[in-house]
């Protein structure tokens, strides 16, 4: 079952390309967004109208996490991805089931502080743990899966849905997050479940792997997103990044993965100073930045600076399936 | 993270020690069964009375299959697998989410035809796949890990449940499944879900990791099940397995793993004769065998041959986590 012929193995499709395969090879027992595939969460029709939110995403030792991080905040981040994702359709957690990928060498003591993050994140975002199952690899190898359930009490936000003409915003900074925030961040469920409930949000997603993977994510066909780079919201680690990697921190901030961000459309119907003014009175250590705009465009660039007119260098963002 | 030293390792600890463990850390945040671990799915309480029911399992090249198995027959056995856990319940199946964990150089062409087996159960079973995760393991390596909503329309069947003289059923043949039945058995769905209307079913399980381990969840405290050895019903492969093995059929019975066959108490004024007859009315192509009983007992031991009185010998059944 494994090759050393390259062509042959799943080294030889991206990670996009792979998910577009098995969404072929699944056929109709895979449905389309928002049913199914897609979007940051599946969106189950419950009966009397009620809508549950499906995800699952993991966290490799090697790929996701390294020794510069503790057990404990590894555990954090595994639940708080997972409730990134919740957050991206405005949702609200339900249960998590776990399921432990490890070698028998795992330290029961690095086991036990991972489950320790594990408990305070959940408790910190109110989430139960209710199912889960063991599994055993070869030494050294540590992966943990969760899957989460979450329901919204209005209709879920999903990805697709902006038009020409509304305004693009992000939360918090951008970039260099594997110096720090891709383990110390808070996911912003809170801010999400708000954005369900105002009227002006037209799509929503989380930011995981970079600005400039995503946010076509957003623009509708025959659109392209004219952005303001001036607007983009560096952070410290993008710039601090910058001094010692040769990339700028602007590609930092679209071409790191992580920042467990949220990424928005707002109707263009909407008076964005009373928008703005809502969200600063609501949450006021959240920044909220208009980054641009989304437009009609014949071009094929996704992205379009919008004092120059030409089309953005940085396309793609955090691939998986590449080996180290 | 990862030690030379056992004592300090979880390999030091067995899979139930592990999962014991597991819970004390996790304390408040993973409630009891049946609303968290402990069962075979957790069971969610919905508004309006419904309930859901969350079950996990993974599915790993090496231990829960090997190169005698296709890649068609691995896949299907991922998602019947879990499907088992819903029919211990008397559930019907809702959603499903997957993770795939691989090394870079699977075949492409055993993914394919993983996949097709996905399909031709989830078909089967009308299940789809609402979304899922792909993470990279080293090379050689493969994992699939499906998470599984389901539903329950009356309540679902617990392993607690059963009391004193309450009657042993099991499904099926048991023993032997190495050779085959570990990945071409059938999820016993429509039987758990008429067990489920039926009012005569007091507790429910299904046999993942052998007679000897499972059968103790249904025992209630101060009772052990006195068991009819003539009446477990050994499958041709069990004798097949004791012909090499130098093992009883009767011993790879109780502690062989995998039989994926339903494990259930019938409440003790319940008309015994008349609830087989229906069983065989419904069910005619799948054996139903009346192994014991529940008795209240002072003795230790969980299983006791009803012939001799005496203890039996066989009270672990396969246990993961150990090295190969």
């Amino acid at each position: 079952m494994f090759t050393k012929n390259a062509d042959e193995s799943i080294r030889a499709l991206a990670e996009v390309a792979l998910i577009a395969q098995i969404r072929r090879w699944l056929g109709a027992v895979a449905p389309s967004s928002p049913q199914g595939m897609g979007d940051d969460c599946a969106v189950v029709d419950w009966p009397k109208g009620m809508k549950q939110i499906l995800t699952t995403d993991s966290l490799s030792y090697g790929q996701h996490f390294d020794d510069s991080v503790s057990a404990h905040d590894a555990g954090a981040k595994l639940i708080k991805r997972n409730l990134s994702d919740i957050a991206a359709m405005g949702g609200r957690p339900g249960e998590a089931l776990l399921n432990l990928l490890s070698g028998g060498d795992l330290q029961t003591d690095w086991l036990a502080a991972f489950f320790d993050g594990i408990c305070d994140a959940c408790q910190e975002y109110d989430l139960t743990i209710v199912g889960g199952d063991i599994s055993t690899l070869p030494n050294g190898q540590f992966t943990a899966v969760l899957s989460l359930t979450g329901y919204s009490e209005k209709t879920p936000l999903l990805r697709k849905g902006a038009q020409a003409g509304d305004a693009l915003y992000v939360t918090g900074t951008l970039g260099g997050s594997l110096l720090k925030k891709h383990y110390n961040f808070k996911p912003r469920l809170t801010e999400g479940q708000w954005l369900a409930q105002s009227m002006a949000c037209s799509a929503l997603m989380d930011i995981t792997d970079g600005l400039a993977k995503d946010l076509r994510e957003l623009i509708p066909d025959g659109c392209a997103a004219y952005l303001e780079l001036s607007k983009i919201p560096l952070s410290d680690a993008a710039h601090q990044c910058a001094n010692t990697s040769g990339q700028s921190a602007m590609e930092h901030a679209f071409c790191d993965g992580e920042d467990y961000e949220l990424l928005l459309a707002v109707k263009n119907d909407t008076k964005l100073d009373i928008f703005e003014r809502q969200w600063r009175q609501k949450f006021p250590s959240t920044p909220l930045s208009q980054i641009g705009q989304i437009r009609k465009s014949i071009s094929k660039a996704p992205y379009i600076d919008s004092q120059s007119n030409e089309a953005m260098p940085w396309i793609k963002g955090f691939e998986h399936l590449i080996d180290p």
